[in-house]
């Protein structure tokens, strides 16, 4: 296959650096491991029904004025007066099921709104990889994998999942990279293949995380395909795909 | 020892990410591999007095105009009306022997004059990986490797050029590194180590170069140890430490 018939897949380091990508992938692929993206894919997992990503507490926090499930985290941990924040095991609650949320996170619902004008905008975790990495194949359509690190900067645990869809979708042989950031993810996921939990306990994020007693979430974040769900947006709201 | 009276070595990907690490590092070390950084260490090595870099092919131009030697090299090309570029062999020519010159390049000037107000800025590439190393560890100060990047976007060769920093300082036993890239661009330099070329074939960089005919240049870029010379900041010129 020529490279011209190919379709191209790179990796967006941080929000910020997506404007350098924007206009030339349909998909765009949401990727915050540690927890939003993981905590979203549990969520549909479990059976909600929808999910509204908000970029400020204050927006979340009118929607639960309006009695709607809202959640809140920053800086890892819940925001006072939200009831649960990005584990993924609040989302495992039965009275979550057939409801529509509402959820404000540090990285992950920022890099949602820097996205949201793409044709597909999907939610990517380790819990999805090979349901994702599946559909997409199945499109005739370049896409970006949109890494929401922490507080822009570079973080390795987004990186290394968007890694891990670059070496699946060039396997297929149908599929083709250009950026320095899609090679060096691609090499960092290969490097960490054997033990994803190994390679990334050293990654600053984790050890934040590690301090707030959530090695149960890194752990359960950590372990790829739990799921095959593929949550999408469609007018604002986070969807089942 | 403990992790208080380590010193702290970091990496920083791109010019514009070096605003959040501006504060806490005395020692600045500014990477760009393909080419700037290497052309700078070979001038030196070739008996160069100072090296004057600006940003701008305009104040490159205003030298000029004074008598200066004056190179400009934008996108990989010498810039018209200058009479040489960024490739590391124009610097081998015995008339460049204890003049002064003025340098204008994409990204490496502008990374020199992101970082100009540090402590103590010095100039790497690999061709004094061993030297610069050797200097670093004697010196009780926290260092930072800023990579030069392409277009202010992350860049392989000047990231696995900052790894083999950070493995060389850390495997001292005296320095510890918290941030996810400065533990990224240590492991994509441990899986680059047998073979640099090997590697950064696939960076994109690599090949604008290519097509550019500067394979020379490149394989004399990443071959490391040439040279122990040191440049260094000092009065907005760069002069041998």
């Amino acid at each position: 296959m020529s490279i011209e018939t190919r379709k191209r897949v790179e990796v967006c380091f941080t929000p910020s650096g997506y404007e350098y990508f924007k206009k030339d992938f349909e998909i765009v692929v949401v990727i915050d491991v540690l927890r939003a993206t993981s905590a979203i894919c549990a969520a549909f997992e479990n059976g909600v029904n929808s999910i509204i990503p908000v970029p400020s507490i204050e927006e979340a926090w009118e929607y639960k004025k309006k009695g709607f499930l809202a959640g809140a985290e920053r800086k890892g941990q819940i925001v006072e007066g939200f009831d649960f924040g990005n584990s993924p095991f609040s989302y495992m609650n039965p009275e979550f099921k057939g409801k529509d949320i509402v959820l404000t996170t540090t990285n992950g619902t920022k890099s949602l709104d820097v996205a949201k004008d793409a044709e597909i905008v999907l939610v990517a975790s380790f819990l999805n990889l090979n349901a994702i990495c599946q559909w997409i194949v199945e499109q005739p359509k370049d896409v970006v994998c949109l890494c929401s690190g922490w507080q822009d900067n570079f973080n390795l645990e987004d990186t290394i999942c968007a890694g891990a869809i670059v070496d699946q979708l060039t396997n297929t042989g149908n599929y083709y990279s250009t950026e320095d950031s899609s090679i060096a993810a691609k090499y960092l996921f290969q490097s960490a293949k054997k033990s994803h939990l190994g390679f990334i306990k050293s990654s600053s994020h984790r050890r934040r995380l590690k301090k707030l007693n959530l090695n149960k979430d890194v752990h359960y974040c950590l372990t790829p395909n739990q799921t095959s769900v593929i949550p999408i947006l469609k007018n604002g709201k986070l969807v089942k795909l």
